[in-house]
Order: structure tokens, then sequence, then C-alpha cells
């Protein structure tokens, strides 16, 4: 099950060449994947943060197929690739419609306390296979 | 007739003290502004540039009463205070529900091709003037 | 005593009508009075917050007097305008060399514990006060 | 020759749980990148955007090793790892000094006119060159 989400495209994105500054496709990224877990898992990274626990990224990759510009409605869809002991993988896809730029990524559990990573609790490991599809 | 959008804090917005770093209240700020001149106005951005227009802030100032925190869901009111010939005031309110914020500013309508104030076109200001609102 | 920084325009700063993003500016204020507090007074916020102290802004207000684009040399020239028992004023003036915009605003000592300001230890008040200048 | 520069972790880079925020990652890979352009080759993106050409980033990928917090001292080191008609790829180690991210990337030479790759002129190229090292 594919986990989707708009934005669009505002100042705060653009650069000096009137397109999307690609830094700011990270940060709608991370927009997205904190909304997944908390809108679509039911475990917020603030909740997560409380129990002393965050999913930071160990590996982030995009291709960036096309510009975007100022107002432009961005389509994000989220797939969940593998998953591990105590991480997971992700492909977002952003279109507009037309291909915008191509995601992948690896997430990490881990328990702040000391630092390492963390086996996924089963309810959001469960939560994790139910957006599982094949690689693209 | 206020203008009304909601934001939720997100990673992108906190800072070490785990609370919303200021500036991004002014990127918030920005994005409501655009919001309120494309969707109750019909007069985006994007629109306003290909026609050589843009309304770029000329004095902005905030009050910061309490602090914002990750996934708190903030709601900002945005009335016009003042509309002058090529310039308008507005206030924005952020709640959270308590006050977390309130911002006063100018914005002005500028023509690019000599970046001198130009006078508001009637639409402009008639939807202006749909959301004018007394000082509070 | 003015305290002085220097910082170039880049690609993060500008928006889509090709000048500087105004929340940008807000960024970079935080980044002169946080290199005001860390080289000037020698207690950068980092030390503070380990302290369970922090220094937020509770006003903040500025005036944009012309635009500055991508590669434009900004100086800044900060300097405190009063200081209470607990929180100080400052003002600072942006250059590229013509005005760019001025900024005056109210910095809290804040006892992260209780989120009450916490009256000024004497060294940064010290320090404070060989920054002290008339105000404009 | 590797390209070297320094950057201080500051309130705008950090998140609710006290670390950098990746996508400021690439806000700091973008800086240097400019910076490399302008200081190292003497031909800055404001230059390059005035003749109508552009650097767009085309693919980057990040592997964050560990975190970085509030004041500390990240130096990059920029090294140019392949030069092809109108594209280079580029690698980026940043420490504190133990590693905290590499990136890998590629940018290319755009004509904003008609939105296709243009080569590199030889001037850019031979800049690039000098800054050529063997692929880690």
């Amino acid at each position: 099950m594919t986990f989707r989400q708009t934005r669009i495209v505002e100042f705060q994105h653009c650069d000096a060449a009137g397109i999307v500054f690609y830094p700011r496709y990270f940060e709608m990224i991370s927009s997205v994947i904190e909304r997944f877990f908390s809108d679509a898992l039911g475990q917020g990274f603030a909740m997560l943060l409380e129990r002393g626990l965050a999913i930071p990224m160990a590996h982030i990759e995009a291709d960036f197929h096309a510009p975007s510009r100022l107002e432009d409605r961005l389509d994000f869809a989220l797939d969940i690739t593998r998953i591990g002991t105590s991480s997971t993988d992700f492909r977002i896809a952003c279109t507009g419609p037309a291909p915008r730029f191509t995601a992948t990524g690896t997430l990490v559990h881990v328990d702040l306390k000391n630092g390492r990573s963390a086996p996924w609790p089963d309810a959001l490991r469960a939560g994790l296979a139910q957006h599982l599809s094949e690689p693209a």
C-alpha cells in the first residue's frame, strides 16, 4: 500500500534560478516520512523521541529528473522496499505529474540512550509491512 | 473575514533546544501569505511573477509568546489591517491553541521592471478589502 | 564596541524572485547572534544548553531597505542597546554596502528547567556591557 | 588538489533530536560547491546565471556515519572524481574530525535557454581538472 502526500512549491523551496533548490526536496522527503510514521503507522517522531527513540537516515540518494517551479503541485508516493531487524529501506517517487525526482534510502531505528540500532517493535514492523512493495 | 491555515511542526522547524526555531515561523508566515494570495485572492505569486510583479515584505515584527514543539498543530489567523495605495498591513496570530506568536507586517506591491511600488490592481484591492478587519 | 560578521549570499538564501528570501535574513541574524555569544562573549549556545540555559528571541522586528542577490557580500553590525535583569535588546544593521535591512530585538536569558527568565550571570552581563552602544 | 571548507554547526542546522538535520547537510554541500566554483574556479554561480548557465545537481547520495551537534566544527573535503563532456562527478567527505558523512554526486552544466546540458567551457574544464583525484 503506497503512502501518498502532496506539497505545493512555495517561495521557501525555490532558489535564485527560479526552481526548487534540491536540499528543499530532502526537507519534503523528511516531512513525508514524518507524516508516514505519524498518520499511517500511528507513531509520530515526537512520541518516539519521548521514549528515547529516533529513526535517523543512514543513507539516501536521489535522481533529479526535471526542475520544479513555484506553485507546482508535487505528489509523493512512498513505498517500503525492505524491512530489516532494525532498519528499513524506502523509495519515494515525486511527480508533478511528470517525474521530478526519485529517492531511495535507509532509515534506522535507534535507541538514543546508547546511540545504537534497536530492533523494530512489533507494532512498527507490522505497520511497515503493510506498505511493503516490490523494489522498482 | 479572517483567512485561516494550519501547519504541523516538523523536524525541519525545530532547533537544538527542541523547540521551533523562530526563523521557521517566518517561513510559515510566508507560506500562509502565499496561500492567502493564491487561494483566497486567486492571484498566486507565480502568476504575479510572470507579469513582472512581486509582493515583498517591507517590514515585519513578531512577539513570541510560548515555544512550540514537534508535532504541535499550529493555527494561523491572517487579517488585513490597512490597505494603502500600493502596500498593505497584515496581522497573523498563531495559536496552538494557546498563543504562540503574533506578527504584523507591511507588504508592498512592486513592479520588478523598475523596482518601484505600484498601485494595487482593482481585483487585488477588492480581495484585500474582503479580509480587512480592525487592528487588534 | 560593535560586533561584526560577513556572510555571502548563497543559493540557499534566495527565492524564486532571485533575491534573498527574508526568512533567510533571520537565519543569518541567528547565526550572527550565535557567533557573538560564542566568539565575543565566550559562552556559546551549546555550552549554555548543557547547563540548562537558553537565550530565545522574545521580540524581533526588521525593516527591509533593498533586495540582496546571489553572491552579494553582506556585512552585519551588532550592537547591544539595553541590558535588563534577564533580557537584552540588540540592533543589527546589514549593509552590502548600501543598507539592506535593519533589525532590532529582545533576547531573554531563560532557565529551561522551569521555562522562566533568569538573571544574567555576571560574566555574560559584563560581556554584553562591552558591546553596549547608544540606540540609533 | 582537494578543495577544503569549514562550517560551524548552528541552531539553523539542528533538529528536535539535538543533532544536525540531514537536509541541512545538503545545504552545506551546496554552499561548499558554490564556494568551489567561485573561489577555486573563479566562476561563481551568479556570474554563470547572468550568462544563462547553471550547474544543477543530477544525482546525489550520502552516507551518514555519525551525528553532528551544535557548535561542532565540520571540515569538508571536495574532490572531482570524473569530468565528462557536460557533467562532472564529485565526492565530499565531512569530518568533525571523525567521519560524519560522505557524499557523491553528479553536476551538469546546463544552458537555461533550452534546458539542455552544454559542454564545459575550456576554463571550467581546466579548473575542474586541477581538482581531479582518484575515486576513493
